[in-house]
């Protein structure tokens, strides 16, 4: 068990887990909390209030992510974002076909959503990346049948930031008629999501410094999905439960913020990644960047430390002050060694020593300098 | 269209819809937006301080539930948790049989969580109230089959607030071989759900002046079910989504909270119903208490006002500052009759005219009073 010994004022590195909530964004959801509380379903004063901050929400959120507001449904979390539009898209086309093809290197919710439908009868195909991690559009056709109903790729690994070429997949998997889903939990707010052609995407708040409990999924114009959540006639009747305002007022200021900064903040935090690269790179031996050769997000940094136990080291470095992550945080407890790598079929050794730094705007250049010589310091001591 | 005259000072009947967030509810997630802001499932420090929020969270919510921490599950709603346990205890009994019984009066949230059962080959037997609104244990059984697995019975209805004898239809449940759901969405905080027998049951933070976007589904030991939203291995696997530990940690304060005060608040808040009715029942001809004769929640006053048009009615008290309800808030828009009402085999006239007040501790005696009277007026202008 990781000590609490990382107090406070440890160094965090794990931002592709979660980020801190923008005082700005919590600024944005505290009138909704205990003045502006209404139900946004309710057809009076405080119900109306609540509805208009909803619909301006919704409204900003579309123009940051290139759709029509009609487009947006909300929801708690990507998980649920993803479970709506990979259940839901597939089980409404499942007359045409019962065939799904799912990156291996696909978020667990992508993954399991997608297993979930074997007992509709669908069929599911995993389609491999290379050994950088990128999934080629060819690869993907190769995958696909005449009934084949959904793609899922993601737009960007949560482990690795591997970047996918979505725009040639999608249109890979248009040219076969079927659908692309793409989880863009890791890159909404970093990377254009609204240049994305996909069918339908999952984003979750709590990434890009919005509050945690809320998400979209974007379903485009014309692509008919079952609703997951039965309930009221929230969300066009295709989500029931009360509208969480806060939160979507919240997860609408956090997007903007982020865009609007998404220019400076990415070329600083790829700066920050780079220096900590570069400082491992020379100053401990026997390390990989897994999906390094790739385009990858500017946050993310996924090193192997031969001879390491991966678990110990993040151990280790808590111990030490830093703040990372052995594998993805929702699969993180169970030890099991990363799917992601697996996929990429990188070696038994590089599997059990990789460990994920994710930089964030508020890291400083001095902590991701103690955090590389903590880096150091504990993979030697690991080492013996 | 409601006009949004109703300014901040609009007296707020509408507690059944959802309440304010309490300020001291609001402290106690403070810490875990912008300081504490780990995931719950990251192995470092500021995971296992958000792990140890959860932890405390889930200890106090099941000693004010009288459950096992291992029986309660985060969810992000009411919704989702009647979907959890509906479908999900269902379809893990379908081998058992594939029959199902709901009360006529649940909230959409269950009632379309059975209905979409029937695509996995289940039927659904309503099961009708007596004209109090009141579901009998001797009607639930005579609905039950042998191959009856699942009843959903709520313990309070959220349009008239009438409380239904949930120890004696879970009985007569159990005695069938069959598990019993229980809708507490409108209870948690009012009524001791420590007491309540049945398998599982879901609440709602918001209802208790706690956060939106966050709830609950118990689900007692032993009671094999199907987890919803796949995805990670957050909540044993059964309820995938980084969790939300502002809310969470707000939830347990709610609740608690609630608890302690229920004696005293539910003593006041029908004090001010009782009053509200009283002034009514004296003042205005042709009305009709719905549920009335039955044993009803404290804050829950569901009125016909004989001639008026519901939806015409709560349109003018908003524009005299009184903020009620025709109908449930996730029904309201679709201006579609009470399905509650209908259940109970109300006349057409009573069926069209009914308002819901739901009063609460906040609320004063000043307030209902002018509450009363602007509802004389109007109702007396309606009818002309």
């Amino acid at each position: 068990m990781p000590s609490n010994k990382g107090s406070n004022q440890s160094i965090y590195l794990d931002h592709a887990s979660t980020t801190p909530l923008d005082g700005e964004v919590l600024a944005a959801m505290r009138p909704y909390f205990c003045e502006e509380f209404g139900n946004a379903s309710s057809q009076h004063a405080y119900g109306m209030r609540a509805a208009n901050a909803v619909v301006a929400a919704r409204d900003e959120m579309a123009v940051a992510l290139g759709i029509s507001p009609h487009e947006l449904y909300f929801t708690s979390c990507g998980t649920e974002s993803d479970n709506l539009g990979i259940k839901g898209i597939s089980l409404a086309a499942a007359e045409r076909g019962k065939h799904i093809v799912v990156s291996a290197v696909e978020h667990p919710a992508v993954i399991q959503s997608a297993l979930d439908l074997k007992e509709f009868g669908f069929e599911v195909t995993f389609v491999y990346p290379d050994e950088n991690g990128v999934v080629s559009p060819q690869t993907v056709q190769n995958c696909m049948r005449a009934d084949t109903v959904l793609v899922a790729v993601m737009s960007a690994n949560n482990e690795t930031g591997v970047i996918q070429p979505v725009k040639e997949i999608c249109a890979a998997v248009h040219a076969m008629g079927a659908y692309l889903w793409c989880d863009c939990v890791q890159t909404a707010g970093v990377l254009p999501v609204s240049e994305f052609p996909a069918d339908g995407f999952a984003i979750s708040a709590h990434k890009f410094y919005g509050p945690k409990g809320v998400g979209a999924a974007c379903i485009k114009r014309g692509v008919r999905f079952r609703r997951q959540l039965a309930g009221g006639q929230q969300e066009r009747g295709m989500r029931g439960g009360t509208l969480n305002t806060p939160g979507i007022a919240g997860m609408a200021c956090a997007l903007s913020l982020s865009l609007k900064c998404a220019a400076h903040d990415n070329e600083y935090v790829a700066s920050l990644r780079n220096a900590f690269e570069s400082i491992i790179l020379s100053s401990v031996p026997d390390v990989f960047i897994n999906g390094g050769a790739a385009q990858r997000l500017p946050s993310h940094s996924n090193i192997s430390f031969c001879g390491c136990d991966a678990q110990n080291l993040v151990f280790a470095l808590d111990m030490r002050g830093v703040a990372c992550s052995a594998g993805a945080a929702c699969s993180s407890g169970a030890s099991k060694p990363s799917h992601v790598l697996q996929a990429m079929n990188v070696s038994e050794q590089r599997l059990k020593s990789a460990v994920r730094f994710s930089f964030g705007k508020n890291n400083t250049v001095r902590q991701v300098e103690c955090a590389a010589e903590a880096v150091i310091a504990a993979v030697k001591a690991i080492r013996g």
